[in-house]
């Protein structure tokens, strides 16, 4: 049992710049700033850490205020909850509520719309404590997607229903829907959902995309036959199909999924992952957001880890459903060397993947945490503390997110880009930094 | 280039009784027969070897025929495509219609019906050879799930839809059903796809879980105010309630999910999976059918793996979800001894997995089947030819089976059950066999 008396949260850069390890491979490690929280700030007996995305994708300058606005917000959300004492997996909860209430990202509210011109939202959660998994996938008129993933997780670890019957632990669509009704979840109309930052959000990739089936239009020939999709089109969203026409060729503004990665100061970790989906696709498509493996990750250490873990990803649902990627990384991270294995990881599992090798541009990213407890000898106590190890990399142009310890005053926020002159989807940006959170050891 | 003038089929026991080597497990393996088909039999210059599962489950001795007819049928159909010159990924998909086709089995026609009273279908389908994956979940209306999730897989395929946007592989509900029908599968009324076989079948389940509830029930407490099942019940499905009542707690009769694993003669392997769910489950609730890596999964060999692996699991949902049960085993079959290696995935990965370990019994059941290239010098020519081992492994109370080679005349089925005083759950049944496919060396 650790006595929380003492407290102090150091961050620090993680690595030297990939470059030099890796000279050949197309890298960025610009973050390299040693931060130091305050030590003489009043301890308050409980902490931990949070790291969150507001996806990776394509975040223009103009916007860069109001995506890391966001991530900050999401960030005091999860230290509120871990200030007053919740688990890892509420506070990732809590962080993932105030993503999705933004209308600047692609989840919950102001969400990408679907072909018929409705909003569908995938999400999940996991808890490394007790390896339950809840999600939703194709899910309307509920504002809080991760929030009924988080109801199925915790009704998951209740037990058994009636009659022996095994409680679900995805659900999706109009079930979902009445599922999270019947469990007090209150329902949203759907209008409510929308946002004029969406339509603006939705209308400047269609601009996008227009440039580029116009311009040098890479898109592979298909049959026409196999995708007529007038036929999906009913009269009512005739009208917004023109608004919301999107490309994914250059890897930009499709995929700003949310999510984050949290661990509490008992070491527990739990990740969670919330996603409009790709704008126009098809109704009832459900991406990574709400596939085990794939949108997210949490394991604590045990017997054969030494390492807790927590994964969130964001990017071309498929490509990441595919390479299951938050699982992947995950295993990764129990190498000794956390950068560089999320580097082969992120390298070999995803952009040199067999899984993905007709793809020209593999579009994703992640954000990582890992933790080991470790103590340090000081001249009148023990120190049992938890290094936190922290990474996101993406191939992706960009990708923004913050982090915050429970000891912090604000979040940190940070918009990672591939360095000019790389090509998306076929490089990747590295970048992270280390958090020290301690305890005496009573 | 292989010439397939010349062909061979031999099957032999894989293994000793695991009971000779492994005296503390709890397994049997019955099945020790030599089967050797006929070698008169004249080349066709196409092969390959199919073998599918009705659900790991209970299979009652009086209805084993059926099932056994079924299984057989199922082998016959992917061996008539095979015979015709279909790739794997074809054969295993022809072989899953049989299954679904039947009112006996828990998949397409005559699965289980949900809280509401109706059909909910999941399948999935994944090819070795390009790894692509399609699936459904929640689909209504559709006779043939597996059709659509094989569309699905073939449609992603072809490259990016206009405009870059990538083809869904996982699509559920509502949408699932119109997109299937707008590329030319047909409808089918939700009162054709009941069956009088799936009513007794439910029927007897709810008969055996009122014995549960009534007799010695283990079901874990759970706050009442968790589940108000009957707030979720509309007047429509109050009276079916009472007739869809059903237990897992003995392991029996939820599970009889279908199943299919191919290989075909130049070494591609395919697999599918194809799921009514459980019954009495509530509506949107997707099972392992339809989520990557743990209904099905198919890779074929590669500079990483030596062996070519095809892997349909079948049993509660949740748990071959939690333990991504298909990707696990098929992982472990890249081992030198494929029954070894089997059995320990079994108990370390599923039995005994950290993630089920609030389960007090982990209920399913695997087919798998791995394959390499062999080449063997014969006196005027040197044959080139296709070693195929598969196996089955199931903690249910039974798994019914089937399988066939290209060159069989008709298939061979079996219902392995548990060693008599075994707890489903907790211990496991594992079996299987040998299969040479040969072509000359051109």
């Amino acid at each position: 049992m650790i006595g929380l008396t003492n407290y102090a949260g150091v961050m620090e850069s993680l690595m030297n710049s990939a470059e030099e390890k890796q000279p050949s491979s197309p890298l960025t490690n610009s973050w390299a700033k040693k931060q130091e929280s305050s030590k003489s700030q009043k301890p308050n007996g409980v902490g931990g850490f949070v790291l969150v995305h507001a996806g990776a994708g394509y975040h223009s300058e103009s916007k860069a205020k109001e995506y890391k606005h966001v991530c900050k917000r999401a960030c005091q959300r999860a230290v509120d909850q871990l200030k007053a004492g919740a688990l890892a997996v509420e506070a990732v909860a809590a962080a993932l509520v105030e993503l999705e209430d933004s209308p600047f990202t692609n989840a919950g509210m102001g969400s990408n719309l679907n072909l018929s011109g409705e909003i569908e939202c995938d999400a999940s959660i996991m808890d490394g404590k007790s390896l339950h998994f809840g999600a939703v996938g194709a899910l309307s008129g509920i504002r809080n997607p991760v929030m009924v993933a988080n109801r199925l997780l915790s009704e998951a670890q209740k037990g058994k229903l009636s009659a022996g019957r095994i409680p679900p632990c995805f659900l999706v669509g109009r079930g979902a829907h009445d599922w999270a009704v019947s469990h007090g979840i209150p329902p949203c109309p759907s209008d409510k959902m929308f946002s004029l930052s969406a339509y603006k959000r939705n209308k400047r990739k269609m601009e996008l995309a227009e440039k580029m089936d116009t311009g040098h239009n890479q898109t592979k020939k298909r049959r026409q036959s196999s995708e007529n999709v007038s036929d999906m089109l009913s009269v009512k969203i005739l009208t917004v199909v023109s608004i919301f026409f999107l490309s994914c060729e250059n890897g930009s503004g499709c995929l700003d999924t949310v999510g984050a990665v949290v661990v509490d100061l008992e070491g527990n970790v739990a990740a969670a992952v919330s996603s409009g989906g790709l704008a126009m696709k098809h109704p009832g498509r459900v991406g990574q957001a709400a596939h085990y493996g794939c949108g997210c990750w949490a394991e604590n250490a045990c017997n054969m880890n030494s390492y807790s873990t927590a994964v969130s990803t964001s990017g071309c649902g498929e490509h990441l459903i595919r390479t299951m990627l938050a699982r992947e990384c995950s295993a990764a991270m129990q190498s000794e060397d956390a950068h560089q294995a999320l580097l082969e990881a992120m390298q070999n599992k995803f952009i040199s993947s067999p899984f993905l090798a007709s793809e020209d541009r593999v579009l994703g990213g992640v954000i990582v945490l890992r933790c080991c407890r470790c103590v340090e000898a000081q001249p009148s106590q023990n120190f049992q503390g938890i290094l936190v190890e922290f990474l996101w990399s993406h191939t992706t142009e960009s990708m923004c997110v913050g982090y915050m310890s429970a000891q912090d005053s604000k979040a940190k926020t940070h918009i990672s880009r591939l360095p000019p002159g790389t090509v998306p989807g076929q490089s990747l940006a590295i970048e992270g930094g280390v958090c020290r959170l301690m305890g005496v050891v009573e």
